[in-house]
């Protein structure tokens, strides 16, 4: 599998279906784990580096891990190549704007990546539509069980799995969850309801991890603290409580918008339309709000024009790196814009 | 002729024709001028005024000005046809908004509105679309010196026409030309020219006349000195110089923006169409925004989908007034503006 293979299809995360896929576009869990043998990325020179990512992804590969799998030595890939799949969620923006030897091991399907010397030596991630904690948990276990088997893990009697960064010491495991939440923006409840998920010391970012705003109505929420509680714990208060009370504050906000709202509703849903469809030129926020209106629309069953999966798609088309590398090459903004708008205008089916 | 039948056509100043029409929406001129036999209005009770009015409705229906023409009693009709005839130019909104027996008399083609006991005892006003100054001005100096015949002027040797307010004394004449600038408005030029055309002692108004803002793209330029220059010189000034530079800094933004910034001016004229066209819910102001856009489109021939004369109908049925009308009877803000949403997707052709 070859990186440019990526941009002809749409990762499984994407897929809009799953459950609680109305509201819960994507589930996310990764695990921080550093190893016994190999000093810590901060302590380690560019040979160590080396050495250790050319062990490591021999490791990896020689399990069921390797089979169709995508692994791109990010030190030696293109810009646009990082930035491509820091849009599809395969490894962070820190990951691609990094340093020295790094890379990631990303499944056929895109629901594994596991990225090498991003802040530690290993981040492995598993990915999916809708809510899907208890799966992914499973997917990242026995990843987890598979390369402990070949590599001694840094562990802890006491603190548990030692990690770059103290916050990920413990279990090292992060959950987030990219919700859309386009129901309490409308309604203007949303900073209400994200102020109550950060005193519940849940970490509230935007469509693209750490360092990016919430753009549009897109809100990822993820654990923060990592130690004292089980792994099974954190899960199970993420994904049967905390998740499915946002899950239903946006779905009665959806509600109360239908029966009560709904000529602004549906105004928001055709403008929205209407614009995507005209326009000649565009930038990424925009358009990210207002696909994010269209999908409302569409998961609320009022608008039929446009389906789920070409809303979807177009998510990641109208990206930056998507957008330059489904149409040749480095593109200034301007041009992006304009290739953009036109992208928008022949998948959203206008004739105009 | 009634005042219902204004609903069912364009009044001829919307027509959208005349010399510089693409730029000049329509031009105007207006007489002010009271009566020697009566007291000003200012120091006229209410039956003096109901005197007056009678005596000045019979002098000027008894001419040829009386064929086909609609009276309206101002005082006596619903607050809706008040506002219907500012809309259509016919009135000031001072006379709308007035109190006691006043009145108008409109051709049946609305080129001609004589207001009576708006500030002064008459005010002749002729309004013709595009730039169109000396057809206007014979056509006011005919009904003046047609109702000269018949009242003695309030005329001062040394000072000219006696006005209630001292900015009219003199001839009495306003002059005044709807512009359309989106070019200059695009090109960030607008305010620089219209603090030039301030520096000239021109007065600059929104598309509805004094106290009202430049609303869009649309300017009422006036002069503002009547004492000291003929009309002659008014007229000559600012039909053969005045405005005609305006109109060439107009089209010679609009060029600019066509060669340079093709995709701007695109996007901004597809992207009104795109929302007049789906919008379910919209207020006046970004309706006429939005409309001036489609105009400027049709009138560089970069848009085709919708004509001109539809546009400009477009810019009166969706007015307060005229959408009440024309839905049967007054309806608060949210109606209307759902109502207004319908008109334009009905009119603009689109399915959805």
């Amino acid at each position: 599998m070859e990186i440019d293979d990526l941009t002809r299809r749409t990762g499984e995360w994407l897929r809009g279906e799953g459950p609680s896929s109305k509201v819960v576009i994507s589930s996310r869990i990764r695990l921080a784990r550093n190893f016994e043998a190999y000093p810590f990325l901060s302590r380690a020179d560019e040979t160590a580096r080396r050495e250790m990512y050319r062990a490591l992804t021999d490791r990896i590969t020689e399990t069921d891990l390797g089979q169709d799998c995508l692994v791109v030595n990010i030190d030696e890939v293109e810009p646009l190549d990082r930035q491509l799949m820091v849009e599809r969620h395969l490894i962070s923006k820190q990951h691609a704007d990094g340093e020295g030897c790094r890379g990631v091991v990303v499944s056929a399907d895109e629901t594994r990546a596991l990225m090498i010397h991003e802040e530690d030596h290993l981040r492995i991630q598993c990915l999916r539509s809708g809510l899907q904690l208890e799966t992914l948990w499973q997917e990242v276990d026995r990843i987890d069980d598979l390369l402990e088997e070949r590599v001694e893990y840094a562990y802890d009697e006491k603190f548990g799995y030692l990690t770059a960064c103290p916050t990920n010491v413990g279990t090292g495991i992060r959950v987030s969850v990219m919700l859309h939440l386009p129901g309490l923006k409308m309604t203007n409840e949303v900073e209400r309801l994200l102020r109550a998920a950060r005193d519940m010391r849940l970490a509230v970012r935007g469509l693209f991890g750490e360092g990016t705003d919430a753009l549009g109505d897109f809100f990822q929420i993820s654990n923060q603290a990592t130690l004292g509680k089980s792994e099974a714990e954190i899960i199970d208060e993420f994904g049967n409580e905390v998740i499915p009370k946002l899950v239903e504050y946006e779905l009665n906000a959806r509600e109360m918008l239908a029966n009560e709202r709904t000529y602004q509703l549906d105004d928001r849903i055709w403008r929205a339309y209407g614009t995507l469809c005209h326009a000649r030129t565009i930038g990424t926020d925009e358009t990210l709000f207002l696909l994010s209106h269209l999908r409302l629309g569409v998961q609320m069953n009022r608008f039929k024009l446009v389906d789920l999966a070409t809303i979807n798609q177009l998510f990641l088309l109208t990206q930056r790196a998507h957008l330059q590398k489904i149409n040749g090459g480095p593109m200034d903004g301007e041009k992006r814009s304009i290739a953009r708008a036109e992208l928008l205008r022949q998948r959203l089916g206008s004739s105009n």
